[in-house]
């Protein structure tokens, strides 16, 4: 490896800087429209008539969409449940449901097309508490889609259990209990979703789109206008920004359906608000329950999580399954039972964010171990470090676990915060207090899996990949570069690493989940080591050695040791095809193994899990309850750092993530009625939040299923992070803590006055 | 076979009969500029100076280059012989050679620059003869590139031969000789050569252009500017008509350069004039001496030919070596000796026309086969017949042929002109005769060549075909569709063809030399039957059936009689990969053996052969020399008709294309000065020139190598059109010719009145 494990300039970074970079909302097509939707202003309520003749008169005015207009389609779509249709058909189930959709000459003219859409509807009681949702006295949202056995609006619910539970707590020494809640937040990516769709004349549909899942959002769009896959082509550029945000067909089919009926290219570019229409992050209630003996050894452990999907939901089943077995933490605890729920509400529609479920539950475990600790008086590292999974535990389903570098992650952060026993609080004044935190956190990937990876090898010794991983500013594109070089011995520059255009590149789950270096990544090393088999073997002939002692090297082949003897790739394709011209190929389907069961939670839970964890100094100002993050230190076990420094930044954006989501992210709603969807009122962590000490480290524990040992790690940093600012606000306030996520000021004030008022 | 063979709708049909279609100069790039040339007045100079800094001061000039920007490149490019500048250097070769260009805000502004431009140049002796040129006494007009012991501006002297030349006119019992002239024609494609070129800021070159050989062109244009292929991508479009016209690298360097300095897109557009001066048909002279049998068996012959390839080489010495195998056409004829010369002249370079090199020599031998008929008062058809070729009869190159259809085609053409033995003349009133006509023709494809083609199919049973193949009109995308499909048991509509694109699709030769539907055929069919092994494995195990039982058919795989024992394509993949996702691959580089050796002629010299006749009855007005030409029939050797109607379509346009150049298709010049650059000067048939009857046949005598048995056959009609009228006009002359095309009504006025002065 010469590459792998190098900082290589990071493809498209000079165009960015340059800003020499268009994203979807920069690529106008000659003769397109824009398009604009009526969205519901109720959160639940009957769709009784709607009228768009109106709209359709004024000038400028090229198509208007409605449910009239879904005649012969699949009306419904979405990720593994069908529950969305394109446009409203009987009933909104959030604010901001797209009832009807305008193309016109301008953006100015759609908008006053709305207008006069008339549109008459019958408010039906809504419901957005989580809890009170999943009651068998809440309205329900979607008749079709709740599991009638569970009772109210809960889609799903997933278990996995080991031990016995009710044993486990018997033979407790002690037991705490607590609820925690998580609310919805923003993804923040600066780019909005912008899609532009046109249909070809022979019929076929191309879609435009910043999108993480090329291929799935493919399938789902031939599936509501019945194409084969062949005729929707999805094309995606550069993506400024995903964290899961840009993981679902969202506004696609709408933007598809208006410019079939207008016969014109459409595009849409969606303002902030209806971003924050359109997705978050789901909220959700953990309710925790750990029996554990006096010597710090966790026994027995009981989670309920319930996961707040919004009107629709995109991923949420597959994400509160994944989350349920995570719900305990990276522990090795003899009792375990988890239960997690898929809920609907009348919220704008959730979906995966950076950490997908990780990020709820851990916030919930690892305040309860430092709540564990103090109760015991032990050390908050030690409690950890003594429980912590190792090397072939048996996790919750069954599984011995590989490759784990927990215990290395938590030592590594605990070192770069300077973490002394006991000496968590100190005072700066009188009314400042500090207090360091540390977390851990265990995530799974997307398991079982596809990834397709294509290489070809061009006659001058430069080589593409073909690949529907998208590159949203992680670096996808160069970590890729790197594993096909490396294999086929070529510098860096000469591999080219496409964007996504399902016309060309082939089937990818997604870019999300963290999953595109272990499964891209592998499968592109497969697919070029074919090719360097290729080579291998027509070199061996040609330089009349065999294939042991060849080598790839400074882009020739030659004979280890003898580097007189040796052919560069002109040669080489000349030896194999008679001339130094041609293609040589490399292709590879990598579908990875694994799932539990459905009912038992038994299985291969990942192809990889993620550990990782997080330590944070705060200042608390106990009179006005602001927060400071002094330091925030991330480690996370990669496997293999690909490209360390993009590694680094990605590790650095979790943390930065996470401190906003602990300290002041949340949307909030009003009886379902979203009050601050602009980054002027929601608040996203700015320069000025930063800690003014950010470090990250990487541990390299190698996996052998991974390109290289590398394991994926772009959110794994982002779990721990709020709980690690928790836990030293807990610390500086001698374990008072608020269990509410983000812990605004007025929470930590009024949490103090009633510490003072108990006393 | 269910599709091939059958006319599917033409892929692409539906959107050019809806003006859908953007052709390359559609399509513009926010922020471009617009690209003019200043062109040499002189058709042989030295540049003494040149000084561009009062253009680059006129407002909206964004760039100019000249040689002065030449610096650090391969300044010259060409595909065999690199003796073309991007910009000229030292001296100019012909009229219209590129002195400097202009990138501006606007054409207008482009244009105003030029004439800011200040060029001094010292006239050289000029040479625009073919014979002339090639004696020692001619100006040289590249010192670097001509052959020193052939002499003059002769740059390649190629030779075949075999049996005992000299022998084999003692042996005659009468001989003949004759020369042949033809003149430099157009290719006539509607589109013109509209080039778009831009820079990323990584340094990779993007370059828009319709071009019939993408992978050539991109190495040509990588090799200019030092760059590995994966930094230059060439992106081609629908080609709006090609026929050689398009097959090498002409104004994409200096678009390139443009764009580089300028560092903004460059949009170059040329005008008809423009075209008229970047490519054309070789001029050519052809001498032949036959010697022959009082029985009608041919029985020596020699021929010299000589092509003019203007200013530069281009692939002139690939096809002057390919035309010498061929120059004495498809007889067994035991005495060869067949040398062509590739000749430069001060005129604009030409290059390859549908075609190529056949249609000179064919002229040549078809006028004079119809003499010796004359001479030994046999019947044309009859002597034909007696010596063509047949199967395994022995080529000039000492290779057995094969799949030779040639005696079937003259039988089609006979058989729909209504050729009757000696009947060739009839008289319809004093001054109005009317004659028919016979040709056979015979033409080799470029040997050895390479196509690479890659196939992926999706997990809903549609595929895509990965390819490099440009779509020029002539339905290659249609016809690679079928092919693909019928090995994988799809439907048509299933089988996506992709447009070239470097960055995507495989490496391919061209799309010329009727080669597409062979070699990239092949490929794609190789590729796919790639996919087609592994779904039937995976089908013979799921089944639990021998592989040798199975078939795919509509759309499924099933037990041959048991249609209930079936898999559909997700299940299939379900088979393979545990889920209804994923792609499969299959990838192949055809690389044709074959080759002459350059000195005896000797070898394989086509991978197949193109076997083609027509038959022609025209109407000669012996006061005006005006002919009308009545019928045109053409038979074509198709090997397998992939799809027939598309074939019939290509010898329709061939015929009209050999009929244009036998009767008034000429660039003319004077003193090497271009005085008929328009389509009103110069004539292209029109539909009033049409032949009231027009037949294609097409016959089948399937190739062993080709997919489904098909040959290429594109331009295989184009070669006896010509002398298949000339001989129809000779006919209703009473042997009356003129050799020199086109045959204007003046030359035959001319030709008469000597006739009568003669008696």
């Amino acid at each position: 490896m010469t590459l792998v494990g190098t900082n290589v300039e990071m493809t498209g970074g000079r165009a960015k800087v340059a800003g020499a970079v268009s994203y979807a909302a920069d690529m106008d097509i000659p003769g397109q429209l824009y398009a604009k939707a009526l969205r519901s202003p109720y959160p639940h309520a009957k769709l009784l008539r709607i009228d768009a003749s109106k709209a359709l008169l004024l000038a400028g005015v090229r198509a208007v969409v409605t449910r009239d207009d879904l005649t012969g389609l699949n009306p419904y779509f979405g990720t593994g449940v069908e529950d969305q249709p394109v446009v409203v058909i009987d009933k909104v189930r959030c604010v901001g449901d797209i009832v009807a959709a305008v193309a016109a000459d301008s953006r100015e003219i759609a908008e006053e097309a709305l207008d006069l859409i008339e549109v008459e509807y019958e408010e039906l009681p809504a419901v957005t508490d989580i809890l009170e949702t999943a009651k068998a006295t809440a309205p329900i949202i979607h008749e079709q889609h709740v599991d009638k056995r569970a009772g109210g609006n809960i889609h799903g619910v997933y278990r996995a259990a080991s031990g016995d539970i009710e044993q486990g707590f018997r033979e407790s020494d002690e037991i705490i209990e607590n609820s925690y809640t998580i609310p919805p937040i923003q993804h923040g990516h600066i780019e909005p979703h912008a899609v532009t769709a046109f249909w070809e004349p022979s019929g076929k549909l191309v879609v435009r789109t910043p999108c993480q899942t090329p291929s799935p959002l493919q399938e789902q769009i031939a599936k509501v206008f019945k194409l084969p896959l062949n005729r929707v082509r999805v094309i995606v550029p550069f993506v400024g920004g995903g964290y899961g945000g840009k993981n679902h067909a969202r506004i696609e089919p709408v933007v598809a359906l208006l410019a079939r009926k207008a016969r014109r290219p459409v595009q849409w570019i969606l303002s902030r608000d209806e971003v924050f229409l359109t997705g978050r992050r789901f909220g959700a209630v953990v309710q925790i329950k750990t029996g554990f003996k006096q010597d710090g050894r966790l026994w027995a452990r009981k989670a309920e999580v319930y996961y707040d999907m919004g009107a629709y939901a995109l991923s949420g089943p597959a994400n509160s399954k994944n989350a349920c077995l995570i719900a305990g933490g990276p522990y090795n605890i003899p009792h375990r039972d988890y239960t997690s729920y898929a809920v609907y509400t009348n919220l704008p529609p959730a979906g995966p964010y950076r950490g997908v479920g990780a990020s709820h539950v851990c916030w919930a475990y690892e305040s309860d171990i430092d709540d564990i600790a103090r109760r015991l008086n032990m050390d908050p590292f030690e409690i950890r470090l003594k429980n912590l999974l190792k090397e072939n535990t048996r996790f919750i389903t069954g599984e011995p676990m590989i490759s784990v570098g927990i215990s290395e992650c938590l030592k590594q952060v605990a070192n770069a915060i300077g973490w002394e026993a006991g000496a968590e609080q100190r005072l700066r004044s009188e009314a400042i207090v500090r207090g360091k935190g540390l977390a851990v956190a265990i995530k799974s990937t997307s398991t079982p899996s596809t990834s397709a990876a294509s290489v070809r090898l061009n006659s001058d010794g430069s080589a593409v990949l073909l690949t529907s991983t998208t590159d949203m500013g992680q670096g996808a594109q160069t970590c890729l570069a790197q594993i096909v070089a490396d294999e086929l011995g070529l510098p860096f520059d000469l591999v080219t690493v496409t964007f996504p255009d399902t016309d060309f590149t082939p089937y990818d789950k997604s870019t999300s989940s963290s999953r595109a270096t272990f499964h891209m990544g592998k499968a592109a090393q497969i697919a070029a080591r074919q090719i360097r088999d290729q080579l291998m073997q027509a070199g061996a002939k040609a330089l009349e050695a065999h294939v042991e002692d060849l080598e790839l090297k400074d882009g020739r082949l030659q004979v280890k040791g003898v580097p007189e003897k040796r052919l560069s790739y002109p040669q080489l394709f000349k030896a194999i095809f008679g001339e130094a011209s041609g293609s040589l190929f490399g292709s590879h389907t990598l579908r990875t193994e694994g799932g539990v069961d459905a009912i038992t939670g038994q299985g291969k839970g990942s192809s990889f899990w993620f550990y990782s964890a997080a330590a944070a100094e705060v200042e608390v100002d106990t009179e006005t309850g602001k927060i400071r993050v002094l330091k925030v230190a991330t480690a996370v076990d990669v496997g293999k750092a690909i490209h360390p420094l993009q590694c680094t930044l990605q590790n650095e954006g979790s943390a930065l993530a996470g401190l906003g989501s602990a300290l002041f992210e949340e949307m909030r709603f009003d009886n379902g009625q979203p009050i601050n969807c602009t980054f002027l009122d929601y608040m996203l962590p700015s320069m000025l939040d930063h800690p003014s000490e950010f470090e990250s480290r990487l541990v390299e524990t190698p996996h052998p299923d991974g390109p290289c040992g590398a394991k994926g790690m772009g959110e794994a940093a982002l779990p721990p992070t709020a709980p690690a600012i928790g836990n030293a606000i807990a610390n500086a306030l001698n374990g008072a803590r608020v269990r509410d996520l983000p812990i605004r000021p007025d929470k930590i004030v009024a949490l103090l006055s009633k510490a003072t008022a108990k006393r």
